[in-house]
């Protein structure tokens, strides 16, 4: 951290960082300009907000360096996380796709997905049982009933399960059902619910929140990881901007920022990232490119009768030919689907 | 809601976006032009998301015209909610304040600043006792002994309390030392606890979302009234933008907008708006006079030793010289402090 | 401008970020901690870019202290720039009017407004004769007819003139017409724009882009003042956020933090930043309780018929009672109207 | 475009609609709901702007269908638009590579960059000879002397030279040097300047504004093409959001979205997108892969001491590693470098 001090800041003021700097147990490096004087605080200051310094008079401004993540950073484990998620190893040299449904809605639309994804090449069966929505009159998804029908597509097609848990006190019934489990953008500083996936030991699939920077995204990594849990994969799923004619904006740029700051595995999600069937193919072929591990799309047997999101749903066809075509991007990249 | 078809659209098309509609129990009007069709939706839609239509074949665009929310709605009820907090009417002609530091540190630091803003006059004591962080290593609240202590210096001051609460379960717990129920920004979607604290029939203040929207605010409102708990207080934050210089961007305009849209009673924080100090008293004078029914400000008695957010929070001093400041624009307003 | 070592940069890095500082006639304060090194570079760098710093090898960060811009700064004027319009002065103790039609259309309604708006308190007339248009095919406004009959109406109600100007070319055109030349928020970094307007030694009302941050305003006013035209307006007019509700939100803590940071003084449109004129009055408001100099208002005499921009204009019995509204703030902020 | 009314809109106020769409040569469909009324407006509406229905009373809202350019959508032209640029075609098969400095600095630097970048495949040449530069006492580019050294570059290298134009007088003068006109991101809508390029008969880069939306963008290649120069090449370039660790943020997605809506080649440029060399190869294989037409990258010789954007210049070596980067991508999709 960086403490810059005002310009007409007394030595008394300057001293008063100094001490407080000292207090927390960090050291200081004092540099005094003709205009203006800048202090280094160095040493593990993790969980140090930069307010600490800021609230303190003569401090103009104060400059974070390193987010306060640790055990999410390079600087921690130079080398990628890669471990395996039935069978394959996610964060390896193979793209993961998880593909199904926005929601679970039936036995037979579960299934029928399941078995299509599997022979068109997906790893992972996704489906939502719990659906955070905007409206309260919204459907909320088939809840347990849903995980259960999970379970049973698993079965049949011989796919692992990720799927969204919303609540801490959910998880360890989620846990029962599923594979991996989601938590959602709009949960991504849900803390206490990070703190439980934590503790359950599962792996996790994190998704970025939709306004969230890359910063707070690791961070909220570094609360399942703090919890002894090292299986955490990242998702982009886009972020919230002023375009709208897209549902959100993809940021494609943060898989090779990730990957430089992290050694945690990275996957897309294109279905929410754009909203549209249409430019799924697209931006998959360029997550790929970007370097991402995965994807995770969403598939649906019959989106015009969907019960949520069937506009950005690939049908059991298109996502054949989907994956034939990531096939290309991805040997050009030296990798395996 | 308005089903806009494609250029080329066929008749079928059109004939099934009709029949979806049929089967929803709404009803459809057809306008078809030389160039394109448009079908409006009509009858109660709420909970139709837009996706329902947009999946179907030959739809360009779906226009939602209502927000799904409906007991928030001013056409729902036409006159202003107002409610008692603590023997004043907030929502009516006197602007509620509400002040206190960022988090409970001890009982010696809330105490006092209860008493100073008690003093300076005051409504509710804020403080909080979970605080959501970014970090993992960051402090995070003194808990249970936080609730106490601030219920302590409720008594010996004279003053509501309002703290956050940041999971269902801690619902019940902090119900028992709060008079009203925050839920944070970072919270806004979080559903299981929206549901939660709209069951508790506490009054609850409800934070917009750092990247949300007027109608997504809106309906997280809906999912508390929805639990016939209709004493919610809408409060304006900041929301995120490209501009870094202040922490956010206070969406003044946001005030008027909600005061046509809905009867709640809005507030503004201008210290988490800003993130500074010094700017905590313009913004808040703009407040008042674009119609806000009051204020949270943070308020702590040595800023330069406080555990967190100390630059935004003003002295006791100040808070005194803020009020008579707010006093002046109060009375333009035809209003009273 | 802090430099900011990588963890891992070598001493040979650090010494090439020296002699680069040294080059530049600046000096190098050096900071070397445990894990990193930081350089604080003092001296006059105003027009040295960070970039020069980030290009070099074991260069983590650079982090610039001041805006380049120096004449628009505090630092370098502390007291409040204050000249006269049309015999009242702008900055001071009077908040100034402008108002006007989005367009110049014709002789009869610039007149009329002309006469309305002086009648109801009113310093500035404003109105396009070139207007900047998203489409080719939209109305491009009246041209040199169009300053003509601005001037007209000058002549009949007693006002001043502001209007805007697109290119250098037509500056002198222009500057022969109006009082106050106006450069658009498009155009807040048309630098050639921006050096003609300073020669022309008018005063220059600057929009602040809808995509730019308060350095990057206050610097394009810097190219103005660069020309010796201390006479130079800001205008916070809405900036490009996610909320589509309204046209722009409207940056109201701009107001308190460009004031802190220049002297120079700053209006607000409102009418432009909401895009409707139900929210005018409110935005108005709140801005002269933030400490706002004045404001531009769109009025037009028969909103339902404007060439553009109708659906934010008041009529000019509306414009009345705004004047009325404003003038009751503007007292409680010590002010006068 | 769709005229929705308010629920109380009165049959009068829904008459003055209908009126107003005859007025302007249109023609009306009414839509007559129980609790709304919503009419469709239908003809050649390319010009007429919401604001002109918004401003009447008894609407609620106007909802735009098309954007109102034309000349740059599919649906004016259904094929690709290829044009030859130095015996390549661009917008076809071949992946065409722009590739130099941010800004011509000497003869030395221009002319080892441009043999450079042309023995590893570059198609043209890049470089500032005019510079925007936020401060005004940054560096401003070499001006007439930058023209003429890069016409000296391209007649030694062999390459096609791409550089930028700031005003429109500037236009003949640039023209006579260069063989394709850049348009900057800060120039996307000078209107003034895109007549000239337009008037100009030259190839035209045209880039994206950082706060530009896709509408607005091919509105303004709308202005060029409308003086029947059909040479348009757009430039996504990165958009301005919340995260702050690049640069800005690519907006990948425009890429499938625009060849969906115009016919118009586009390119990226992931230089600016990331502001950093480490991620520019990264981004640079998504866009391809996403289904750009090109590139334009800066690369510099000795980015140390580049006068401007050093940080995100290749060296030519690591270009030269760069475009065998590309080509495997390129030929996974089917094109060719």
């Amino acid at each position: 951290m960086v403490v810059v001090m005002k310009k007409n800041a007394t030595d008394e003021e300057v001293a008063r960082v100094l001490s407080k700097i000292e207090t927390l147990g960090l050291n200081a490096h004092l540099s005094r300009g003709k205009i203006r004087t800048i202090v280094g605080v160095v040493g593990d200051n993790s969980g140090i907000e930069p307010s600490v310094f800021e609230s303190l008079q003569g401090v103009e401004r104060v400059v974070p360096l390193l987010g306060p993540f640790k055990l999410a950073s390079r600087d921690f484990k130079s080398e990628d996380t890669v471990f395996p998620i039935d069978g394959r190893q996610i964060g390896g040299k193979t793209i993961i796709v998880m593909a199904g449904p926005c929601a679970v809605e039936s036995k037979e639309q579960i299934i029928q997905t399941a078995l299509a994804v599997k022979k068109a090449g997906a790893t992972v069966l996704r489906g939502g049982a719990f659906k955070p929505r905007t409206s309260p009159y919204s459907f909320q998804g088939l809840g347990e009933e849903g995980l259960k029908l999970l379970a049973l597509a698993r079965d049949v097609a011989g796919l692992a399960v990720v799927t969204e848990v919303m609540t801490p006190e959910l998880v360890p019934l989620v846990a029962q059902y599923a594979d991996i489990l989601q938590v959602g953008a709009r949960n991504m500083q849900n803390f206490a619910l990070l703190h439980a996936v934590g503790e359950s030991h599962k792996p996790v699939l994190l998704k970025r929140g939709l306004m969230s920077t890359i910063a707070e995204f690791l961070n909220a990594a570094e609360y399942i990881l703090s919890h002894n849990n090292p299986r955490v994969i990242l998702c982009e799923r886009g972020i919230r901007t002023f375009e709208t004619y897209t549902r959100n904006t993809l940021d494609i740029t943060a898989i090779p920022v990730i990957k430089s700051l992290s050694h945690l595995p990275i996957i897309v999600d294109p279905s929410h990232a754009t909203g549209r069937r249409e430019f799924v193919c697209a931006v998959s072929r360029a997550a790929i490119a970007a370097g991402a591990d995965g994807l995770i799309v969403e598939v649906h047997p019959d989106p015009e009768n969907a019960l949520s999101d069937g506009a950005q749903s690939l049908r059991p066809p298109e996502f054949e030919a989907f994956m034939e075509d990531l096939k290309k991007v991805a040997h050009a990249m030296g990798r395996e689907i």
